[in-house]
């Protein structure tokens, strides 16, 4: 045996191990009665032990050396380089670091539960100074092995070769047009007449719409399930696709959205090529992208009016509300599409949603690069905030700066995906356009092609290009933020 | 830290591994898609191997030599003694054997599910022979390393410390009253009219009717769920139990008797003592104690006339039928407490049940002892069928020897626990009359009594005694047939 393929192997039996974290994970989060939390979380915890030993064991280090000097074919080299880059990151933080670093994302997430609801932020910067101490020691370590600034570093986690300023370009591109673009939808929005659809929408009628919905958009069942809990999201594995979602009687809207949100990611997951299974060469790409596949789903598709078209009759019959004006298309369309700016990232519409991610990028951004400290947050939140949506944020942390769990354990350079994978998305239904009539297809309840297309530009090359290559590739140049003003001034303005 | 502190520590490991198998078990029977299986499987198998190599690790003689010599207290010397046996049972036999078996069996297994069909006993009996020769040599190696025959060895796995010569005992004499008695029975219920309860009884009124009886019965939803699978079991871990069950609308009995039968194995597990959780001297003491809980819940406890007139009308709510009479409690009784000899183990009422175990039990002692081969079970179990219960089977091989799934993978040895549980269901019920009034307690709605004397005298010994001493503490002597013929007349021909 070649020590490439001792290498894959190995990478398969760790494959093998994340997919019982996956499952158990899951159903942490959608089956478990509260009591079992106890015990879950101990085997989970061991779990993740014997993974991260078996991810470091000593001899891989040899197993690298040996492989990179066999002949490899053109795909064994990119598969060895992905399961490198895995190696490497698992390795880059010492043991003690890690733990620490745990152990003060727990306290301080614990107590930001309370603390937020009591608009404590004096308490809560004081635990979450540590984090981010903790959280620049670690940019610190992957910057010297990188060879990256300390921020790009963690960037680098969940968004491989964007750097801060790429993402200076692209995010101060938006901020030039973005709250004047907001003004204008706002003051076009003004004269429409929106009903809101008014519940009880019982559970189960909710759910049979959304599993309709999903087989529409070609959600696989053999290979996946849609549960309930608390937090939507989509876990499980690439042949067992877990999706969630969380049904509110008084509005179907906000679980139907989620369900074809998460529809998106499951779909990636599903369409990962099978030839790789198990490898990191055979996984999502990045963040951003599987943000864009979600989006993509969710905004591209199903908020435009020629899909809302399709979905208006199937929520007025899975309600039995034929007649009612709420359920019509055009008020559906003009309800899915409302701009109106807020205090709570999770709660923004499409349009309003940039300006959250861009002011938490520039304050994390500089957080960890250490040109401001945790002290300075409240007062830059409040001023991008009134800039960016002319909302202040004084003295409200609740709504300001403490609304997110992202920064309690430490997980800077995440947000910037959410805004990346709004632009891939929407520079992708832009390429697909030039090769087909989706308002057609959509019309003609025909969406395979969109489907293959997706398949064929994203879900079948799983991590084997770069995410540059990959947007090059299927949309023929790099990433920018045209086509994502494009799409909004065409759905908002219009 | 000293060594037997170190040994709990591996066990808690352990159990951690077993925790993530059964709940990945459970999900795999009770919510995975089809097409999961493939990568499931997989998963689940490397994580049998790693806990096969840390429950063999080469250290451990040594660690339990040391600890063996350490001063202990006389409850970590019980524990002691219970984590050795395990190590010892998980070294003893060969790497390649138990993979020789594991292959046999699923092969034997994988063919039998069409070869049933077939009647095909010629195609199955290769198999199967292959598979009792290698569950003769691992009888061997057990019987070598412990000293028992080899059947005995088999025996000790599920339930530690009976003997074929106490069984022998035990069954001729169940053996020589329970012809004639099945014989009587059937002459007296002769004259009863018994109405069939008519379906469709909707599957989610079953399930409501299931949690309410569960409720009543005790079982934790805090530390635990009922759900749906093919074949009903009781798996997940003690402080999140998973019962599953099937529901037929043409029948409600079937699920709801099934349901209090896992809920009698559940409140086993969830009663288990919390002090020793993950260590062997905190679980279950047997298969046959298990047994004998689900079947107190079922047989003693569920199928009496009192407990039915509690139930009866928890089912005429459930399906809205107040009037019908055939869910009245009387005729409720007598529908579940019909007996009929009939081919099928599963499909067995209380009293013709211990029949069918005994020919199986027969039949496998020889097999494995080495008194007979394969090609002489088909005359045995058409001689015994028709001497215990008056049905041939012969040319019958589907409805005969090739019924249970048990032998196609080698688990010989496991079927006697079937009976057993009987018996020391009988036996704690006769012994719990002597300080309680059963029926009026439960005429009175006040089960507690019941399940605090379960609790005190099965659930929370866990293995810190003997099944031996575990008889005697609670009932005063050891294991007899006794008060099973005693229960059996007076629920069948008083
Ligand atoms: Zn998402
Ligand atoms: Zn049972």
């Amino acid at each position: 045996m070649t020590f490439y393929e001792k290498l894959e192997q190995h990478q398969q039996k760790l494959s093998r191990l994340s997919h019982l974290s996956a499952i158990c994970g899951w159903d942490q989060a959608a089956m478990m009665p509260a009591g079992g939390n106890e015990a879950r979380s101990e085997a989970m915890a061991e779990l993740a032990v014997m993974h991260h030993e078996l991810a470091t064991a000593p001899h891989l280090a040899e197993w690298f050396e040996q492989a990179e000097a066999e002949s490899l074919t053109k795909e064994q080299a990119v598969s060895l380089k992905e399961m490198k880059r895995g190696w490497q990151m698992s390795n880059l933080l010492p043991a003690d670091l890690v733990e620490e670093k745990s152990l003060a994302g727990s306290k301080c997430e614990h107590a930001w539960r309370s603390q937020r609801n009591d608009n404590n932020w004096h308490a809560f910067s004081k635990n979450l100074e540590k984090v981010v101490e903790l959280s620049r020691q670690e940019a610190q370590i992957r910057a010297e092995a990188t060879g990256l600034s300390r921020y790009d570093a963690l960037l680098d986690i969940y968004e491989p070769v964007m750097t801060t300023k790429e993402l200076d370009q692209l995010f101060s591109d938006v901020k030039s047009w973005l709250p004047s673009l907001i003004q204008q939808v706002q003051e076009k929005q003004q004269s429409e007449a929106v009903l809101t659809p008014a519940g009880p929408f019982p559970v189960e009628q909710q759910k049979a719409l959304s599993l309709e919905v999903m087989t529409k958009l070609g959600f696989d069942f053999n290979h996946g399930r849609l549960d309930v809990s608390v937090h939507p999201f989509c876990g499980g594995v690439p042949t067992d696709v877990r999706i969630t979602t969380r049904y509110d009687e008084e509005d179907f809207t906000s679980a139907l959205m989620g369900v074809i949100h998460e529809t998106g990611h499951a779909r990636y997951e599903q369409g990962l090529p099978a030839q790789w299974r198990g490898l990191p060469v055979g996984e999502a790409r990045s963040m951003g992208v599987h943000e864009s596949q979600s989006l993509f789903f969710e905004m591209q598709l199903s908020r435009s009016e020629t899909f809302i078209d399709l979905l208006a009759p199937l929520a007025s019959d899975a309600f039995d509300r034929r007649n009612d004006p709420a359920l019509s298309s055009n008020n559906l369309t003009l309800f899915n599409t409302r701009v109106k700016p807020g205090y709570i990232r999770v709660d923004a519409d499409e349009v309003t949603y940039p300006a959250h991610v861009i002011l938490r990028y520039e304050i994390e951004r500089d957080l960890i690069e250490g040109n401001i400290e945790v002290a300075d947050i409240p007062e830059l939140w409040d001023k991008k905030m009134t800039e960016y949506l002319g909302l202040s944020t004084r003295c409200n942390y609740t709504d300001g700066c403490m609304q997110d769990i992202h920064w309690t354990d430490g997980s800077f350079g995440y947000f910037p995906s959410y805004t990346l994978g709004a632009m891939y998305a929407a520079q992708f239904m832009a390429a697909m356009h030039k090769e087909m009539n989706v308002e057609n297809l959509i019309r003609e309840r025909n969406l395979s092609p969109i489907f293959n297309w997706l398949d064929r530009h994203v879900w079948k090359k799983a991590s084997t290009v770069s995410t540059d290559q990959l947007l090059i590739d299927a949309t023929g140049e790099r990433l920018n933020a045209k086509y994502f003003k494009q799409h909004l001034i065409d759905r908002y303005l219009k």
